[in-house]
């Protein structure tokens, strides 16, 4: 019998926001998987270090920091086969995801590699767009609203464009594009209307009206924009 | 000193996916809110229902079935008086929200009759949109793609517009709508790329290729449509 690959979403950040579910498969787990960026620390393991047992194996794919696609796909490749071994001896891996390992989550990587091959269990997590729209106590989309979720490092064109079709509006990823999307945002007359939201649920989280907004995002930043003054009420 | 309305996220019905911090708001609360349809059971209730203290009274919004809006805002007005009192004598209360209190969440009509007055805190819950995609084995959406959600009551000319200019989409609440859509994603020529899901993470949950979903559908379904055949890969 070969072991289950659990793709467990882990929330925004806040250890908190994990779920139950998350919480027995991490604290029961014999090896955990996870990505680190550059050889930097893992985000995703920093989310549940305080849950990790003592002697768990931890497989780390090392991801390079570059927008090209190979090397990434390169390190998915030697993390799935790494998983796989483990699998096939009959043990079950918890790979951890920041997020939701669906929503623009590099899990889908192993996933596609090793689906066919092996039972795969996939535990949704708390999103950053709900979670940033919390803390901004800005609700996302009521009754029949049509919401959108846009990349930041989409041209911009394409984001004018969708803005201005839209109704609500998550601007995910937005780092060093913001000045980018505050310019479209301006254009629209938009900008009243939009929150910012930098690491929301940590502590050095940042939440503030988008006019306000510091010169600089991370990567783990969020615009929220609705249409309507109060499309709530 | 007024008490804290929390606004807690239950994710989409199974216990298991609510997060750690609605558990210990839960598990502590002195009174608990939540909405009932049509003098029913509540939804919301019943995914809590094993983590309510014995003893904690329960403040049910009767929210009756239509429609129409003021029936149900009414309802609402009554509960929100009903939350003020307790709030206004200290103590805290948690309302308890299926999925996430922003996003399609009746939470946000207490929070715009309260949160003028009193401290608010929202926390987030998992969502039934990456809930659906995780039961469906369809990840959401990767890298630069947009994701677009739509409310299944929408009108057909509607949804045709906004299914053919998305990536990625997610039809919520489609219940009684599904001929339509169905209709609708078969004109774009977009049935072999969707799935359906019926009340995700519950036991009676159904998970189906479109093609194959039953005639009717409960109003916790969605439909899930990605334009790539593997988008992710």
């Amino acid at each position: 019998m070969s072991g289950v690959l659990y793709g467990v979403g882990l929330g925004p950040g806040d250890p908190e926001l994990i779920t139950l579910r998350a919480y027995r498969l991490i604290s029961g787990a014999d090896v955990v998987a996870y990505p680190a960026l550059a050889g930097g620390d893992s985000f995703a393991r920093s989310i549940a270090a305080d849950m990790i047992p003592e002697g768990t194996r931890e497989i780390v794919m090392d991801v390079p920091m570059t927008t090209a696609r190979e090397p990434a796909q390169a390190a998915y490749d030697l993390g799935a086969a790494e998983i796989a071994a483990v699998l096939e001896a009959g043990t079950d891996v918890v790979c951890l995801c920041e997020g939701d390992p669906f929503f623009y989550g590099s899990f889908m990587y192993l996933y596609a590699r090793l689906n066919d091959r092996f039972e795969v269990q996939v535990v949704p997590g708390v999103t950053s767009i709900t979670t940033c729209a919390a803390r901004a106590g800005m609700p996302l989309a009521a009754r029949n609203e049509r919401l959108t979720v846009l990349p930041g490092p989409l041209p911009e064109d394409e984001l004018r464009l969708r803005i201005d079709g839209a109704e609500s509006v998550a601007i995910m990823k937005v780092g060093r594009h913001l000045a980018k999307i505050r310019g479209v945002i301006d254009d629209l007359g938009l900008t009243d209307q939009a929150a910012y939201v930098e690491r929301a649920s940590l502590p050095d989280e940042v939440v503030c009206r988008l006019r306000d907004a510091p010169e600089k995002a991370p990567y783990f930043s969020m615009i929220l924009l609705t249409k309507g003054a109060d499309p709530w009420l």
